[in-house]
């Protein structure tokens, strides 16, 4: 029923994370009432991307500048003796806002449900492996991945392949999320929540 | 935190409808792991919606080929005594999967929750004047906004704007929608379905 | 792990509408720190339930006064050419707050999804063709059920039944709700909504 | 719009937590619809409550049997060193659930939001603070309370009150729950899980 034009930009719109073709014809109608350079405002941004961004040798997460290493691997006052190991840019992201953490990064690009090969094959483990053998200041590798299924089987798997390296294997304390109640919580967080208690 | 490319694309992202700053966030990320022959695929399709796209001069609504008219305005079979005002392209397309309406449309660009000359403004409501006074063949426009607050502004807004123009105004039936349980149905919507039982 | 008592009550609780075993044993521990009086005063006011209300003979819906019928029935300003088929007394309840309806009602008891005989039987549909039948006043039915699947069900089997009876059998009109926006609704509903515009 | 007899049960039931009016109608009507032998049923179950329910005296916990204390302080199993105070019984309850705690208990009677001298004396701190005192086998008290507002607040009400007790005084570790997600989880959440980490 849409023109082809419309109906092409609508199905390479659904494919964004949590675009459905609702929301992409949305996107391609909001687009379609712009002016001619707010157009090209966004075309020249989206294609910056590719020009712009380096992805980081050291963490695997995109930046910009020319140091050869992203801001957070070469920022000397980072704690080099902490790794942690994060399945996206948005997570590191979410991390670096508590402000707490002080140590590195390394982004996995992914956790996997399955342990099948094809699947384990997305993420960069083998990048993750080297990265480790080869920093000897590393003395704590954090797995912090979600407590989803997907997340705690990824930090089984993890643990089992790192094991051999002779590092300090952490993952994220389970508990009570601010503003949790007990009554809902479910047994294994409020177990943990006990065994953390301090 | 963003590098300049990145927090540049997050902005005009989160214009988007729909769209905050989060969800801006993971478009840019979605992106930047995609291959440059997608990200060209994107950016060729964002800019042939400018070249390719025409607004139809009789119903205000996008079209794509050479017809000098869109597919239904230029349709012989559709009813020219109907036209059908809608805010917006989403709607028309709602109507249009109904299958049950064979008149015309009009779109006018939104819904008025305020009566003030500069909302009332960006709304095509001269173009919809003349396009009602130029053709004597509409019998009937029917208002087919939205049931919000915005929307029945807009209606008593043009009921009133239309009133000397002598044709029949209408606006779609409420009750019941599909699934609709009379127990948590507001008066009003209870109200109409009484009034318009059959 | 409840003590009996606390257990028997949850389970009791947990039969009422809506309530599950988490909701009845909240029920039961606020109960348990109410003064003796107020208990008491539970107690007494469901116990009254089954003395002091009767069911009215000819709609079926309960009530407390002495007249021998409800006061809807009793009333002699209402149109006694309706006659208003609902589900149960909830129902009725929020067609009078509508105040728009001023015709008689009948209670049908429920609704149901399969068509069989045990399911049927439940309903008081002879008590609803009887009443029909013994009342020449009556020009229309309204079968006033929800748009749901059961509703819909209930009113294809109840117009097939009271056909033979020779009235005005209606539904309600279906449309927009209030607030409802097109682009989310139904096909089912939109088409409704353009067939009853007025 | 109710007869006198189902408006005072609505009311009544209103007051039980979670119910509104909507809801305690439909209770009402429930009930309306029950033999006579299941109201009596419920009647007979709920002053049973107050007949057979006593409440230990030494954790505030509602119990039945004739011992003279609730069955998890008579108990000769459970680690007497423990003594973990919760808000209410549903939350006893949860606790017990997880199977992961040999403690004992103590029922605060509730939390308070604003630390005034009529909120506090509604809960049962004086009892909590005799209960510690009268026993020198209590090494740890745990402050089992939600992490809402109103959890915390009385959280450092009682930390503040107990302290010159001399015993080590807890609370629940916090954390990402079971299914969390590190994008999704605040700053004060992530920064615990990361402390917590292990």
């Amino acid at each position: 029923m849409h023109s082809p034009t419309v109906q092409k930009l609508i199905d390479l719109f659904s494919k964004f994370p949590t675009v459905g073709p609702r929301t992409a014809g949305r996107f391609v109608f909001y687009l379609m009432h712009k002016p001619k350079e707010e157009i090209e405002e966004l075309i020249t941004s989206i294609s910056n991307l590719k020009k712009n961004i380096k992805i980081c040798p050291l963490c695997l997460n995109p930046y910009e500048d020319e140091t050869g290493l992203c801001s957070i691997c070469s920022d000397s006052r980072r704690d080099k003796s902490l790794l942690c190991v994060i399945s996206n840019e948005m997570d590191l992201m979410a991390i670096e806002k508590t402000k707490k953490y002080q140590g590195l990064y390394f982004v996995l690009g992914g956790t996997v449900s399955r342990l099948k090969k094809a699947d384990i094959e997305k993420l960069k483990i083998k990048e993750l492996e080297k990265r480790i053998k080869n920093d000897p200041e590393i003395k704590e590798v954090i797995l912090a991945l979600n407590s989803t299924a997907e997340g705690e089987a990824t930090i089984l798997y993890l643990e089992r392949l790192l094991k051999p390296l002779n590092k300090k294997i952490t993952r994220l304390g389970r508990g009570l999320p601010l503003g949790g109640e007990l009554e809902y919580a479910d047994e294994d967080t409020l177990s943990s929540a006990f065994e953390s208690r301090r």
